[in-house]
């Protein structure tokens, strides 16, 4: 398995749309087996985004769906960097995250 | 939703033991959505933990669990010390991770 987790951080108040856009954009990539969006609680403009991919190639092929690059393309305007990045090698556990409304 | 992003340290050599105890100990655990154990490519003697709950009193309420508690035991003794730690506000997303064999 291929791990990240990373922060993004966005233009100042547009945190909601952009959580709206990575969660839109990342359903049904395959070889994903998990995709998680979270508020920074310490930082307004700031997401942290945990993965969870059968391999690091599925990783590297979801960039090439045309939902992903849609989803990119949409979020590009609003992306104002990244801060920590963090590649992993997850071993197991478990859970299951619905999507809910991100607004 | 309550999330955190955390690195934890071994004694040299113990990561493989550390995650076994990690992944026996923390299934079924009331409120828990999401728990994945990664390995730290670039240390040898590091795991990431990333974890979703359904409210930060969940995660509280974990650690008195007795299959935490006895967890928490045995990996003690093994624990060098913590790197890294987030918390999150986890949103949406998705995933299912199973447990695997941590060996």
């Amino acid at each position: 398995m291929y791990g990240l987790i990373g922060k993004m951080k966005c233009t100042p108040g547009q945190r909601d749309f952009l959580i709206s856009i990575l969660l839109e954009g990342v359903s049904g990539m395959p070889g994903c087996l998990s995709y998680v969006v979270a508020k920074d609680p310490t930082d307004p403009d700031a997401v942290w985004i945990t993965e969870a991919w059968e391999s690091q190639q599925a990783h590297k092929d979801s960039l090439s769906l045309a939902s992903v690059q849609s989803a990119i393309a949409k979020a590009r305007p609003i992306i104002a960097g990244f801060g920590e990045r963090f590649e992993t090698q997850p071993v197991g556990g478990h859970g299951h995250v619905t999507v809910n409304n991100a607004a």
